[in-house]
């Protein structure tokens, strides 16, 4: 018998019942379910750090995966729930952004409102969507219930808020830190790329007062305490130090801006991102 | 085939392998289970917080789930040990008050120790029955073991000592904090059925030194800075702010007690929690 | 259907998406995995932790498991990956001392190196092989591939560096402590089954400034902040302060220095472990 996939992302923590109750109600409706954590650690309402969550790993999950992603500080509100079909990969959240990263890349999505409540859980609390709407409706798409029976279709999406890099001149370019990873990894909105140029040729970064001015292909060709550039594993510029927790050492946080300088002569760069 | 679902909460947390050594003798004997984690995150032998955990989770899974809770400060001594049978429901615990909240309000509990060793893992060490005792047996009780084979029946389970609230005057109630969540809310044992009216009418909530008078549908709904009360997802009142941590700005700990004054005119409440 | 069971154990921690990624790429292999989170919260770089972590764990899973233990700081690097056979559990790791509890017991494991890359992930990324080299081979080997596919027999694994207890005089040993677990358990390295006449004679642990000289059956027999010695769930001694942090209390951390004396008169003690 073929196992549904069903994975998990939320702001809800792993203290709580909050993520068990989810997994209770999925199991009610679709128990031959495969239910798998992205995290439930997100830094709580920060929906763009899980946008960015979200992006990084549904697309190493088999066919016909749905997604359930909880971040919603809007709940009880007037805000929408939204599911999206992308390929045969289906995501349930609510429209605040969190599908932004996701669908920016997808040109075929088709979204739907969730609206339909007979794939509620009753009765449908006020404070508890993740529970009540999201995850009965992603066990019912798990099932294989199509999206438009949730409800109409939308167009008009809330947008994220991810800052691409900006020129500032020749080759001169305004970033921003996406994340900070558990190792102090310091993920840029730099695609690797636009700029591959940081592993051939001289370049500079410079991330608050310091700057970076090494590349290297992996943590630990680079020497003790010096922060160094490489090809992260998410396709973005990374800034680390190895066996270091550079953010820690550079002071560095989600949201901060950074500047890079090339140095190739004549650039032809034409970074995709602009 | 059917997958018998078992969950597991404990206070070992997650960074040490005690989780996964229940998880590997559990899968040695039924290789079909679904295991699902309620939390591990329980403070260290914090009793009434595990007992709250498991009363909000156990009742969203699907008929037939076995939930095997471990906080368990007297292992190894002669505490007993206890399966409990809620409808289709199993249980199996240490008789020190875990199972409080689940059986407080199961009229047709079943109740029988666990002694008969031959459910057992062997040998059985004096500090690990998660492993040794409470794992194989859930594993047993899974594959359709009936409880009255793990031994005698038992009628003088420890009690839990979890506070009701109490009446101090004609519309004023004492009562106490349950749970302090990741959000920072503060969820009191006051019961949203009981006192709803302060939905409807005016109301004031002393906590600390604090006097909390407002009451909203959902968390959006409030201004920033304001505490209010509102209905919770667990169906007590809760006390939040919007998008900040209520506990902390409130100063608000699990125990600590609150008062409530309704004044509703000839209040003719009859709370069934006294 | 038989279900494969796959644990996984990484110092990633559980708040990025690196986990998840992981699991995505198994499922997308061997759908039919069970995938079992041994831990992701091994410190950072901490081989030593994590080669505790595995070998205190994969004997209680089921005859057929396999385990991927990724902690890798040499990511990207020349250092090998190897994949080991101990009876019928199968193991993935970077080669860098993280098996070597693992297999210093097992007398007939079979090592290979991984290198046939026509079961990784493409393309390889430099700085994350637990997603691109160790979740498809592990993968494939819990679909049954031959470890010997993966690459030659390997004979020179990187050793470990766990200490064994030394003799310092006749009834005299120095230890260390291997770990710290979340109830402040001191885990050392004196194996029980060598030194169990704490239990029965007269002895001292010398930890820090403080000397530990009594022990107890379990924790609940200690009286309240009383230090004391007893026989842990994995085998080792432990010191212990009843429902208290002891290596808080104690100031002890993993890798600190001990030293026990026994006085047993004309002692015949001959510890297996020098």
């Amino acid at each position: 018998m073929k196992r549904p996939v069903i994975t998990l992302l939320t702001d809800f923590g792993l203290a709580d019942h909050y993520v068990a109750a989810m997994k209770g109600v999925i199991l009610g409706i679709t128990p031959e379910a495969e239910l798998i954590d992205i995290t439930h650690e997100i830094t709580p309402y920060a929906i763009a750090e899980a946008a960015y969550t979200l992006a990084q790993t549904w697309k190493y999950f088999p066919e016909g995966t749905t997604h359930v992603a909880v971040v919603d500080p809007g709940v009880g509100s007037s805000r929408r729930a939204v599911a999206a079909e992308v390929g045969t990969h289906c995501f349930v959240a609510p429209d605040n952004g969190i599908l932004s990263m996701v669908l920016e890349s997808a040109r075929d999505a088709k979204i739907h409102e969730i609206s339909n409540f007979q794939y509620f859980r009753q009765p449908v609390s006020s404070t508890f969507h993740g529970r009540d709407v999201f995850a009965p409706v992603a066990a019912h798409l798990a099932k294989g219930l199509a999206i438009a029976k949730l409800g109409g279709p939308v167009s008009d999406l809330v947008p994220g808020y991810f800052a691409k890099p900006t020129r500032l001149g020749n080759s001169h370019w305004a970033g921003t830190v996406l994340k900070i990873d558990r190792f102090g990894n310091i993920i840029t909105n730099l695609e690797w790329d636009d700029f591959r140029d940081v592993a051939e040729f001289p370049f500079r970064i410079k991330l608050g007062s310091r700057i970076i001015s090494h590349c290297h292909a992996n943590y630990a060709a680079a020497p003790a305490g010096q922060p160094f550039a490489l090809k992260g594993s998410s396709g973005y510029v990374e800034v680390s130090i190895n066996q270091e927790h550079a953010a820690s050492t550079l002071h560095a946080v989600p949201g901060m801006s950074l500047e890079l300088v090339l140095t190739r002569p004549k650039s032809t760069i034409q970074p995709r991102s602009t």
